[in-house]
């Protein structure tokens, strides 16, 4: 079974992460979450970027703060997807952001939005599905479910709030 | 054959967009590319995607510039996996990675670099390689012969503007 | 008589466009309330705009945070003025600001402040006064009880303050 | 017959404003260009704003770069729909989109994109469709042009540049 | 005597410039505290401006926040220095700063710091103090306090938290 | 008679303050024009500040780009008043904005816009206009010719682009 | 023994500078902490800067908010590696970290993350200890003890939070 | 001797750093320049950056743009002093600097400003000078010349620009 991985510079980044696990425990997909610096761990975040293939991950979701370099370092160790997750230490998140997006030519890193953890699993997700089709009809299920939840906040709000 | 979408909002982002058309043709990737604007042909661009996975693509590099609406909009309506590439139109191209990539839960864009469009072909053959061998070993042998141009220019520079 | 539609990408916005909502109200403007997202709900959104015209609605006002895609997928569907309020869920809303205002050529936004939406309220009722005297008084009579207010202030500071 | 008022600081500005001038032209709505400075002829673009409704005018669009203090001070002397367009003169205009957009409660300016003058036109032109049918008609078919040579590139494009 | 008028957009900015009544009131310089909006009260604080020079006024301190046009209108109508205080209300204080500090060439606003009430108050009386010796020796008693209070926190620190 | 000295902190950034140059000769202001770093000659720097007063100068203009300190140096060591030029040398002016305006409270730097050396000339003619009527007259006419100007390029523009 | 001061514009900085302290306790370098403003006694600055290698001291932390000086300041007189600490006081820090890390050619200072102040006292022991062996070996200690504390965590987290 | 390395990641960003070369050479420091990319020959900038030390390098310079995390991957490698220069490749170089001083706690870079390596250089031969007298007198007379060519320029300047 395809697997994904989830790795953070520190453990504190955790709770930011959590709605990633979720997601893909909702989705019915193994996860491996790792604490791995590209700062203080640089050898083991690189050996297990360069072993991930083989020990069959599909993708590769990283989040850092700051000079976030721990998508950049694992993409340039690997040829998997790695999904980027920039996080809102300081200064908004744009740092992190600018760190994880503006990678130069040849090494991408498919970045999401500040503290957008959830994004970085659905994302993970559909780029299983393209080879999962239970995934798939799973991801479809749950987007229908989104929509009609949606639809019922219309409803309601649309009757209390609406004056014509 | 799994296939790759360019869409871009106006003709005019075309030479913005050579990068990801020429990486593809390289990887051997076939590929469409279309003119869709989410504001000017919203129909057609929302068909496209819905259809995108039935007929055959397997991910979709979606670039604009300004209030960067395409990728979410092409997002909203697939579940295949979407590529934004911020184009640098106004702003340093910060609105349009904004618009890009800050995408609500639910609706994930992988966005590269403003700008980046040969990183988000090398995204999607990323995704495709997952479940083709042959791609990946021109991937491999692609990412090889950049570490060795590297190392070469490495060797050069090194001997004309070392003084030791 | 001419009515103005109030959409909002999700339910927790709703606080954010109050001030909207009672400045409708205040102004006996008819007013309907609407959930109806870019990403989630895109086709209820479209139909909505599309429809908004025929059915009496004469500006619509759209709010959303993050990449706010609801005023400008709203405006792609639509000729009637669409007033834009970018909500300040992250980056202080320069996400949502540059999302909404930087519109291309051909398809405008009317855009407010950040968060703004009682003057997105304002602009709509400026609007249909132009056709609607009775409105324009009270939108003049309401400008004059601002100004009375900001007087009767000046006033009281002016002595507490003032050491001359 | 409903006029429009394009108002600028400077003379300077007026290459900037030319896509509205043309915009309003070719849609055949009367168009009365001014250069009225907040800073340099107060009280001529007070004046002006203050008769504008009397004068016949249903919009008015201010254009100012740095701090774009026009919209402001006009919209401070009427109730008709001002039109705020930030001109990118210094900080890539964002000093003057914040200037103009960020108004307080009270005093709406409907901002446009930097730059955005072609879109103001069409905004106004918008405002004053809601009254005026044969404007309207005039409004879709530009609309449906516009889509038509979209989708002419796209034919063009699809052909060139893919490679399936 | 030579007053100083500290002249705000909204009672609700009272607590922002307390500071500054403070320290002109330290100087013993007679000042006059007003609520004048650009937007909401713009005759009022023309006429201030305008009558400023004639009723005594030799600096006028203007605060606002957002699109701050305050400072821009009041040096519109005066040859007074017109010192300018952006306040945070919004994006860290950058959109009042950018709106109180780009004025274009011809009519100038001293700015000072975002939320920087005591300096403007300062600057004022710098301006004053070129003709008001006694006044300029209140000023440099004061600068000698300040620095003889930092030596002396220089000493309590140096022996608390040095480690030689 | 009173004076004043425009400080740089190289001798490239001449250009940009030759406005102020030109604006000070205009208003007969007698002008020093000196190069003095806060970096590379600070001890020239603070020399000239502290004994500026006694010299006979009454405003000091300070211009530096990047990390300005230059305006807070020579603040730092005068009560006169000090007013600072951002010159936009990288970041769009946005570093040396930031460098002069953000003092800290109890030492005050007169900012004016990003490369606003012409106000920053103005400024000072104001200031000492307080007391020279003979300056202050010259003020008025300059103002009453600015605007003289502006109403002229009005009509012009009014006539060639209106179309009524 | 060599020793490294940490200086700071205000006491009120003092608990930003803690971590800066306590890491050179830790590596037991010798600290002398100061508070020298460079606005409010630049004096005092200037003459510790210019007799800081003589005093035995072979690095200088600066830290200030806003526009921050004081690194620069210290930088202008004396040779000894500079290291600044940008203060999150406003903006985010920004201001603070563009006026320190902007210097001109010829002055530089060694700038940290914004509060980076663990990192500050970090780069000053990196250059004692390439003249200090046994501070290189404390130096190589704490990194592996870092390396340590990570690697724990990564162990507990795996097991806690994966699902496979 | 003590030796500097200059790092870069590409061949193209030897322009940037001639500036570096230049003063290193001029200061008579032995200077070793490598392209060494973090993304595409990331074994090798780390096999560079572990073995420095032992290979006699006393500080490295290592110069990027966009996602710069060359200074990173190196300092994550080494108890070297590590000055980064952030290069301006896009967004005017703040996604460099960000990328570049926004360090976590543990491993410092010293960075100095956006295309700032000249100073790169002087940072690295005042480290250098702590244990080389010869180099710190040449560091002194290299400062007491550049502050002769400013009094030199002021000289000049102060006849031809003033009008006293």
């Amino acid at each position: 079974v395809s697997k994904v991985a989830i790795l953070m510079g520190s453990s504190s980044d955790l709770p930011s992460l959590q709605p990633a696990i979720d997601t893909l425990a909702e989705l019915q997909i193994p996860v491996e979450v790792r604490v791995l610096s590209a700062h203080r761990t640089p050898a083991r975040a690189i050996e297990f970027a360069a072993g991930a293939r083989a020990a069959g991950y599909r993708a590769l979701i990283c989040a850092a703060g700051g000079a976030a370099h721990l998508a950049g370092v694992v993409a340039a160790h690997t040829l998997l997807p790695v999904i980027g997750v920039p996080l809102g230490r300081s200064l908004g998140g744009l740092d992190s952001l600018y760190a994880t997006v503006q990678m130069p030519a040849g090494v991408p890193v498919a970045t999401v939005a500040i503290d957008g953890a959830a994004n970085a699993a659905l994302l993970a997700a559909e780029i299983l599905a393209l080879s999962d089709d239970a995934l798939l009809a799973r991801l479809e299920k749950r987007r229908e479910e989104t929509t009609a939840k949606v639809i019922a906040t219309d409803e309601d709000v649309r009757k209390k709030a609406s004056r014509l």
